[in-house]
Protein backbone atom coordinates (compact mmCIF):
# COMPACT_ATOMS: atom_id res chain seq x y z
CA UNK A 1 0.00 0.00 0.00
CA UNK A 2 1.32 3.17 -1.06
CA UNK A 3 -0.98 5.47 1.53
CA UNK A 4 -1.91 5.00 5.21
CA UNK A 5 -5.65 3.78 5.14
CA UNK A 6 -7.23 6.63 7.39
CA UNK A 7 -9.09 6.13 10.35
CA UNK A 8 -10.97 8.11 13.01
CA UNK A 9 -7.76 8.91 15.25
CA UNK A 10 -5.78 10.05 11.97
CA UNK A 11 -8.43 11.95 9.26
CA UNK A 12 -7.77 15.21 9.76
CA UNK A 13 -11.11 17.60 10.78
CA UNK A 14 -10.07 20.74 10.09
CA UNK A 15 -7.91 22.15 6.87
CA UNK A 16 -8.37 18.52 5.78
CA UNK A 17 -5.38 19.34 3.21
CA UNK A 18 -3.14 19.44 4.92
CA UNK A 19 -3.34 16.21 5.70
CA UNK A 20 -0.70 13.68 3.91
CA UNK A 21 -1.40 10.04 4.04
CA UNK A 22 1.85 8.84 1.61
CA UNK A 23 3.73 6.50 2.62
CA UNK A 24 6.84 7.75 1.17
CA UNK A 25 6.46 11.40 2.34
CA UNK A 26 5.78 10.03 6.17
CA UNK A 27 9.34 8.06 5.78
CA UNK A 28 10.80 11.27 4.69
CA UNK A 29 9.93 13.39 7.79
CA UNK A 30 10.48 10.40 10.11
CA UNK A 31 13.81 9.88 8.63
CA UNK A 32 14.47 13.59 8.85
CA UNK A 33 13.81 14.05 12.53
CA UNK A 34 15.64 13.37 15.44
CA UNK A 35 14.17 13.62 18.43
CA UNK A 36 9.88 11.94 18.94
CA UNK A 37 7.43 13.01 21.53
CA UNK A 38 5.83 9.74 23.10
CA UNK A 39 2.68 10.06 24.57
CA UNK A 40 0.70 7.61 26.42
CA UNK A 41 -2.39 7.40 29.31
CA UNK A 42 -1.34 6.04 32.91
CA UNK A 43 -4.81 5.97 34.75
CA UNK A 44 -6.12 8.68 32.45
CA UNK A 45 -3.39 11.15 32.91
CA UNK A 46 -1.15 11.79 29.63
CA UNK A 47 2.80 11.72 29.68
CA UNK A 48 4.89 13.29 26.92
CA UNK A 49 8.16 12.23 27.13
CA UNK A 50 10.75 13.51 24.29
CA UNK A 51 13.36 10.43 23.15
CA UNK A 52 15.52 9.30 20.27
CA UNK A 53 13.68 6.73 17.32
CA UNK A 54 14.56 5.05 14.42
CA UNK A 55 12.87 4.16 11.45
CA UNK A 56 13.36 0.69 10.06
CA UNK A 57 10.91 -0.49 6.71
CA UNK A 58 7.13 -0.47 8.56
CA UNK A 59 8.46 -0.49 12.09
CA UNK A 60 9.18 2.34 14.70
CA UNK A 61 12.16 1.83 17.27
CA UNK A 62 12.22 3.60 20.37
CA UNK A 63 14.87 2.42 22.82
CA UNK A 64 16.24 3.14 26.67
CA UNK A 65 17.71 2.28 29.81
CA UNK A 66 16.02 -1.44 30.98
CA UNK A 67 14.96 1.03 34.44
CA UNK A 68 13.36 3.61 32.01
CA UNK A 69 9.70 4.22 33.37
CA UNK A 70 8.50 5.42 30.13
CA UNK A 71 9.52 1.81 28.61
CA UNK A 72 8.64 -0.49 30.93
CA UNK A 73 5.35 0.84 30.91
CA UNK A 74 4.78 1.07 27.40
CA UNK A 75 6.21 -2.84 26.67
CA UNK A 76 3.11 -3.68 28.50
CA UNK A 77 1.27 -2.82 25.72
CA UNK A 78 -0.38 -0.04 25.96
CA UNK A 79 -1.65 2.60 23.62
CA UNK A 80 1.11 5.04 22.32
CA UNK A 81 0.70 8.39 20.34
CA UNK A 82 4.51 8.75 18.74
CA UNK A 83 4.83 12.09 17.35
CA UNK A 84 7.78 14.01 14.92
CA UNK A 85 8.18 17.38 14.23
CA UNK A 86 9.91 19.49 12.05
CA UNK A 87 9.85 23.04 12.14
CA UNK A 88 10.73 24.86 8.76
CA UNK A 89 9.68 28.49 9.12
CA UNK A 90 8.09 31.40 10.15
CA UNK A 91 5.37 32.38 7.91
CA UNK A 92 4.78 36.24 8.73
CA UNK A 93 1.57 37.97 7.26
CA UNK A 94 0.16 41.50 7.09
CA UNK A 95 -2.24 40.29 9.89
CA UNK A 96 -1.99 39.15 13.26
CA UNK A 97 -4.45 36.49 12.63
CA UNK A 98 -2.91 34.70 9.68
CA UNK A 99 0.67 34.48 11.07
CA UNK A 100 1.75 30.70 11.25
CA UNK A 101 4.41 28.35 11.16
CA UNK A 102 5.91 26.07 8.10
CA UNK A 103 5.93 22.64 9.57
CA UNK A 104 6.23 19.06 8.70
CA UNK A 105 4.36 16.68 11.56
CA UNK A 106 3.64 12.65 11.94
CA UNK A 107 1.43 11.16 14.12
CA UNK A 108 1.70 7.51 15.14
CA UNK A 109 -0.53 5.30 16.81
CA UNK A 110 -0.57 1.79 18.15
CA UNK A 111 0.87 -0.79 20.56
CA UNK A 112 4.61 -1.24 20.94
CA UNK A 113 6.15 -4.42 21.36
CA UNK A 114 9.57 -5.54 22.92
CA UNK A 115 12.52 -6.63 20.79
CA UNK A 116 13.95 -9.46 22.75
CA UNK A 117 16.19 -11.92 20.37
CA UNK A 118 19.52 -10.41 21.07
CA UNK A 119 20.41 -10.13 17.04
CA UNK A 120 17.69 -8.30 16.67
CA UNK A 121 18.45 -6.06 19.39
CA UNK A 122 21.84 -4.95 17.80
CA UNK A 123 20.26 -4.90 14.40
CA UNK A 124 18.06 -2.02 15.80
CA UNK A 125 20.13 -0.16 17.60
CA UNK A 126 22.17 -0.32 13.93
CA UNK A 127 19.42 1.10 12.64
CA UNK A 128 19.45 3.78 15.46
CA UNK A 129 22.34 4.76 15.20
CA UNK A 130 23.16 4.98 11.33
CA UNK A 131 19.51 6.87 11.32
CA UNK A 132 21.23 9.58 13.75
CA UNK A 133 24.91 9.65 12.26
CA UNK A 134 25.72 7.07 9.34
CA UNK A 135 28.72 5.79 9.37
CA UNK A 136 29.41 6.03 13.11
CA UNK A 137 28.30 2.91 13.94
CA UNK A 138 31.63 1.10 12.29
CA UNK A 139 33.75 3.37 14.13
CA UNK A 140 32.62 2.54 17.97
CA UNK A 141 33.29 0.11 20.57
CA UNK A 142 29.93 -2.44 19.73
CA UNK A 143 27.43 -3.68 22.49
CA UNK A 144 28.50 -6.18 25.01
CA UNK A 145 25.94 -8.71 25.86
CA UNK A 146 25.32 -6.54 29.60
CA UNK A 147 24.88 -3.70 27.65
CA UNK A 148 22.16 -5.19 25.50
CA UNK A 149 20.62 -6.53 28.62
CA UNK A 150 20.38 -3.14 29.92
CA UNK A 151 18.81 -1.73 27.03
CA UNK A 152 15.18 -1.77 26.52
CA UNK A 153 13.87 -1.59 22.70
CA UNK A 154 10.56 -0.98 21.37
CA UNK A 155 9.05 -1.86 17.75
CA UNK A 156 5.92 0.34 17.35
CA UNK A 157 3.96 -0.90 13.70
CA UNK A 158 3.60 2.09 11.52
CA UNK A 159 0.33 1.05 10.42
CA UNK A 160 -1.85 3.92 12.14
CA UNK A 161 -0.46 7.12 10.50
CA UNK A 162 -0.89 10.32 9.69
CA UNK A 163 1.09 13.14 8.42
CA UNK A 164 0.26 16.92 8.61
CA UNK A 165 2.44 19.42 6.26
CA UNK A 166 2.03 23.28 5.60
CA UNK A 167 4.53 25.13 3.43
CA UNK A 168 4.85 28.33 1.61
CA UNK A 169 3.72 31.83 1.88
CA UNK A 170 1.32 33.43 4.04
CA UNK A 171 -2.50 33.54 3.32
CA UNK A 172 -3.85 37.08 3.89
CA UNK A 173 -7.36 38.19 3.19
CA UNK A 174 -7.78 39.94 -0.09
CA UNK A 175 -7.72 43.66 1.64
CA UNK A 176 -4.23 43.18 3.48
CA UNK A 177 -2.39 42.44 0.44
CA UNK A 178 -2.42 46.37 0.22
CA UNK A 179 -0.70 47.09 3.69
CA UNK A 180 2.43 48.09 3.94
CA UNK A 181 3.80 45.02 5.55
CA UNK A 182 6.99 43.11 5.07
CA UNK A 183 5.71 39.28 4.90
CA UNK A 184 7.06 36.28 3.41
CA UNK A 185 8.88 33.20 5.63
CA UNK A 186 12.03 33.11 7.56
CA UNK A 187 12.89 29.77 6.56
CA UNK A 188 14.33 27.21 9.67
CA UNK A 189 16.51 24.48 10.23
CA UNK A 190 17.99 22.01 12.61
CA UNK A 191 22.17 23.16 11.71
CA UNK A 192 25.23 21.66 13.31
CA UNK A 193 28.34 23.36 14.36
CA UNK A 194 32.03 22.62 14.40
CA UNK A 195 32.10 19.38 16.19
CA UNK A 196 33.82 19.99 20.05
CA UNK A 197 35.94 17.11 21.15
CA UNK A 198 35.66 15.40 24.47
CA UNK A 199 38.75 16.82 26.67
CA UNK A 200 39.93 13.22 27.31
CA UNK A 201 40.42 12.61 23.66
CA UNK A 202 44.21 12.47 22.47
CA UNK A 203 44.91 15.54 20.41
CA UNK A 204 45.92 13.75 17.16
CA UNK A 205 42.49 11.85 16.73
CA UNK A 206 40.59 13.75 13.33
CA UNK A 207 36.80 14.39 13.65
CA UNK A 208 35.55 12.12 11.01
CA UNK A 209 33.77 13.73 8.43
CA UNK A 210 30.32 12.72 9.70
CA UNK A 211 31.46 14.52 12.71
CA UNK A 212 33.37 17.71 11.18
CA UNK A 213 30.42 18.29 8.36
CA UNK A 214 27.70 16.96 9.73
CA UNK A 215 24.39 17.77 8.03
CA UNK A 216 20.76 16.77 8.42
CA UNK A 217 18.92 15.00 5.32
CA UNK A 218 15.99 17.33 4.31
CA UNK B 1 9.05 30.00 45.50
CA UNK B 2 12.51 30.00 42.94
CA UNK B 3 12.05 26.39 42.85
CA UNK B 4 8.89 23.93 41.60
CA UNK B 5 7.55 21.53 44.36
CA UNK B 6 8.35 17.77 43.33
CA UNK B 7 5.27 15.81 42.92
CA UNK B 8 5.21 12.45 42.28
CA UNK B 9 5.02 12.76 38.35
CA UNK B 10 7.48 15.15 38.13
CA UNK B 11 10.38 13.53 40.42
CA UNK B 12 13.21 11.80 37.79
CA UNK B 13 13.22 8.09 39.40
CA UNK B 14 16.22 6.96 36.75
CA UNK B 15 19.40 9.84 35.85
CA UNK B 16 17.91 12.12 39.42
CA UNK B 17 21.11 14.87 38.51
CA UNK B 18 19.69 15.63 35.03
CA UNK B 19 16.67 17.08 37.10
CA UNK B 20 16.11 20.78 36.91
CA UNK B 21 13.37 22.32 39.41
CA UNK B 22 14.90 26.08 39.42
CA UNK B 23 11.77 28.69 37.84
CA UNK B 24 14.55 30.34 35.95
CA UNK B 25 16.21 27.48 34.11
CA UNK B 26 12.86 26.34 33.28
CA UNK B 27 11.45 29.47 31.85
CA UNK B 28 14.44 30.14 29.87
CA UNK B 29 13.97 26.58 27.75
CA UNK B 30 10.10 28.08 27.33
CA UNK B 31 11.15 31.61 26.32
CA UNK B 32 13.49 29.97 23.76
CA UNK B 33 11.33 26.82 22.10
CA UNK B 34 8.78 27.87 19.66
CA UNK B 35 6.75 24.07 19.71
CA UNK B 36 5.67 22.36 22.27
CA UNK B 37 3.98 18.71 22.42
CA UNK B 38 0.39 18.74 24.35
CA UNK B 39 -0.73 15.45 25.23
CA UNK B 40 -3.86 14.35 26.66
CA UNK B 41 -5.75 11.32 26.80
CA UNK B 42 -9.51 10.40 25.43
CA UNK B 43 -11.15 7.43 26.61
CA UNK B 44 -7.68 6.44 27.75
CA UNK B 45 -6.37 6.78 23.62
CA UNK B 46 -3.17 9.39 24.02
CA UNK B 47 -2.94 11.94 21.53
CA UNK B 48 0.29 14.29 20.89
CA UNK B 49 -0.37 17.04 19.21
CA UNK B 50 2.66 19.84 17.89
CA UNK B 51 1.37 23.47 18.01
CA UNK B 52 3.20 27.35 19.26
CA UNK B 53 2.94 28.62 22.61
CA UNK B 54 4.05 31.40 25.16
CA UNK B 55 4.74 31.87 28.58
CA UNK B 56 3.33 35.09 30.58
CA UNK B 57 4.92 35.00 34.28
CA UNK B 58 3.49 31.91 35.67
CA UNK B 59 0.95 30.76 32.78
CA UNK B 60 1.50 28.80 29.01
CA UNK B 61 -0.51 30.01 26.35
CA UNK B 62 -1.49 27.56 23.57
CA UNK B 63 -3.99 28.77 21.07
CA UNK B 64 -5.64 28.13 17.92
CA UNK B 65 -9.00 27.60 15.69
CA UNK B 66 -11.93 27.23 17.72
CA UNK B 67 -12.73 24.73 15.89
CA UNK B 68 -9.30 22.76 16.67
CA UNK B 69 -10.24 19.02 18.31
CA UNK B 70 -7.76 19.45 20.28
CA UNK B 71 -8.45 22.82 22.20
CA UNK B 72 -12.39 21.98 21.99
CA UNK B 73 -11.09 18.70 24.04
CA UNK B 74 -8.26 20.40 26.34
CA UNK B 75 -10.75 23.27 27.06
CA UNK B 76 -12.88 20.64 29.22
CA UNK B 77 -10.26 20.91 31.55
CA UNK B 78 -9.13 17.64 31.17
CA UNK B 79 -5.11 16.45 32.54
CA UNK B 80 -3.05 17.80 29.99
CA UNK B 81 0.62 17.32 29.39
CA UNK B 82 2.85 20.13 27.94
CA UNK B 83 6.57 19.13 26.71
CA UNK B 84 9.15 21.82 25.22
CA UNK B 85 12.15 20.02 23.67
CA UNK B 86 15.28 21.45 22.97
CA UNK B 87 17.72 19.68 21.06
CA UNK B 88 21.59 20.93 21.68
CA UNK B 89 23.59 18.53 20.50
CA UNK B 90 25.11 14.64 19.46
CA UNK B 91 27.10 13.32 21.96
CA UNK B 92 29.49 10.69 20.17
CA UNK B 93 30.76 8.11 22.69
CA UNK B 94 33.46 5.49 21.91
CA UNK B 95 31.50 3.04 22.53
CA UNK B 96 27.72 2.91 20.81
CA UNK B 97 26.28 2.13 24.03
CA UNK B 98 27.29 5.09 25.33
CA UNK B 99 26.17 7.39 22.94
CA UNK B 100 23.72 9.88 23.84
CA UNK B 101 22.21 13.80 23.09
CA UNK B 102 22.77 16.77 24.64
CA UNK B 103 18.70 18.27 25.00
CA UNK B 104 16.81 20.44 27.22
CA UNK B 105 13.37 19.51 28.21
CA UNK B 106 10.65 20.66 30.07
CA UNK B 107 7.30 18.86 30.94
CA UNK B 108 4.00 20.85 32.41
CA UNK B 109 1.31 19.15 33.81
CA UNK B 110 -2.17 20.27 34.42
CA UNK B 111 -5.16 21.33 33.26
CA UNK B 112 -6.08 24.70 31.06
CA UNK B 113 -8.74 26.94 31.39
CA UNK B 114 -10.14 29.18 28.41
CA UNK B 115 -9.40 33.15 28.23
CA UNK B 116 -12.79 34.78 27.78
CA UNK B 117 -12.27 38.34 28.37
CA UNK B 118 -11.62 39.68 24.68
CA UNK B 119 -8.73 42.10 26.33
CA UNK B 120 -7.08 38.94 27.97
CA UNK B 121 -6.92 37.29 24.73
CA UNK B 122 -5.51 40.36 22.74
CA UNK B 123 -3.24 40.28 25.37
CA UNK B 124 -2.38 36.18 25.74
CA UNK B 125 -1.46 36.71 21.40
CA UNK B 126 0.52 40.05 21.57
CA UNK B 127 2.62 37.59 24.15
CA UNK B 128 2.38 34.84 21.77
CA UNK B 129 3.64 37.19 18.30
CA UNK B 130 6.29 38.97 20.95
CA UNK B 131 7.72 35.48 21.78
CA UNK B 132 7.80 34.35 18.12
CA UNK B 133 9.16 37.46 16.83
CA UNK B 134 9.69 40.29 18.84
CA UNK B 135 8.55 43.30 17.20
CA UNK B 136 6.28 42.10 14.75
CA UNK B 137 3.17 43.03 16.64
CA UNK B 138 3.35 46.29 16.17
CA UNK B 139 3.71 46.74 12.54
CA UNK B 140 0.86 44.03 11.51
CA UNK B 141 -2.80 44.75 11.19
CA UNK B 142 -4.49 44.03 14.94
CA UNK B 143 -6.94 40.85 15.19
CA UNK B 144 -10.60 41.96 14.68
CA UNK B 145 -13.13 41.29 16.39
CA UNK B 146 -14.56 38.64 14.31
CA UNK B 147 -10.64 36.91 14.21
CA UNK B 148 -10.63 37.04 18.33
CA UNK B 149 -13.95 35.20 18.31
CA UNK B 150 -12.74 32.55 15.78
CA UNK B 151 -9.57 32.26 18.04
CA UNK B 152 -9.27 29.89 21.20
CA UNK B 153 -6.77 30.61 23.77
CA UNK B 154 -5.95 28.61 26.65
CA UNK B 155 -3.85 29.09 30.00
CA UNK B 156 -2.05 26.37 31.39
CA UNK B 157 -1.04 27.87 35.21
CA UNK B 158 3.14 26.63 35.24
CA UNK B 159 2.54 24.50 38.43
CA UNK B 160 3.78 21.09 38.48
CA UNK B 161 6.88 21.42 36.57
CA UNK B 162 10.13 19.98 36.01
CA UNK B 163 13.06 20.32 33.58
CA UNK B 164 16.08 17.74 32.14
CA UNK B 165 18.85 18.91 30.83
CA UNK B 166 21.92 17.09 29.35
CA UNK B 167 24.95 18.98 28.71
CA UNK B 168 28.75 18.33 27.91
CA UNK B 169 30.89 15.56 26.99
CA UNK B 170 30.44 12.06 26.16
CA UNK B 171 30.83 9.29 29.50
CA UNK B 172 32.30 6.93 28.41
CA UNK B 173 33.50 3.85 30.27
CA UNK B 174 37.21 4.12 31.63
CA UNK B 175 38.81 1.37 29.74
CA UNK B 176 37.25 2.72 26.44
CA UNK B 177 38.98 6.19 26.73
CA UNK B 178 42.21 4.24 25.13
CA UNK B 179 40.29 3.62 22.12
CA UNK B 180 41.22 5.10 18.75
CA UNK B 181 38.40 7.07 18.23
CA UNK B 182 37.19 9.94 17.38
CA UNK B 183 34.68 11.26 20.45
CA UNK B 184 32.90 14.29 21.71
CA UNK B 185 29.89 16.55 20.94
CA UNK B 186 28.30 17.80 17.58
CA UNK B 187 26.29 20.97 18.41
CA UNK B 188 22.87 21.17 17.06
CA UNK B 189 20.91 24.81 16.74
CA UNK B 190 17.87 26.04 15.54
CA UNK B 191 19.27 28.54 12.90
CA UNK B 192 17.55 30.65 9.89
CA UNK B 193 18.15 31.21 6.20
CA UNK B 194 17.56 34.68 4.56
CA UNK B 195 13.62 35.47 4.60
CA UNK B 196 11.71 34.33 1.41
CA UNK B 197 9.50 37.37 0.42
CA UNK B 198 6.03 36.29 -0.58
CA UNK B 199 5.54 36.50 -4.31
CA UNK B 200 2.10 39.34 -3.78
CA UNK B 201 4.66 41.40 -1.59
CA UNK B 202 5.73 44.82 -3.21
CA UNK B 203 9.24 44.94 -4.20
CA UNK B 204 9.78 48.03 -2.46
CA UNK B 205 9.47 46.57 0.86
CA UNK B 206 12.76 45.90 2.83
CA UNK B 207 12.54 42.88 5.31
CA UNK B 208 12.57 44.07 8.93
CA UNK B 209 15.66 43.12 11.04
CA UNK B 210 13.46 40.59 12.99
CA UNK B 211 13.01 38.89 9.91
CA UNK B 212 16.67 39.49 8.57
CA UNK B 213 18.18 38.69 11.26
CA UNK B 214 16.27 36.55 13.26
CA UNK B 215 17.72 34.81 15.84
CA UNK B 216 16.53 32.80 18.51
CA UNK B 217 17.45 33.17 22.15
CA UNK B 218 19.70 30.63 23.59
Amino acid sequence: MKTFEKTERTTLKRLPARGVYDRELVYAILDQGLICHVGFAVEGRPFVIPTGYARHGEQLYIHGSQASRMLRTLKSGINVCVTVTLLDGLVLARSAFHHSMNYRSVVVFGRATKVDDPADKVAALLTFSEHVIPGRWNDVREPTEQELKATTVLSLPLEEVSAKVRTGPPLDDEEDYELPVWAGVIPLQLVAAAPIPDPRLEVSIEPPSYASAYKRRS
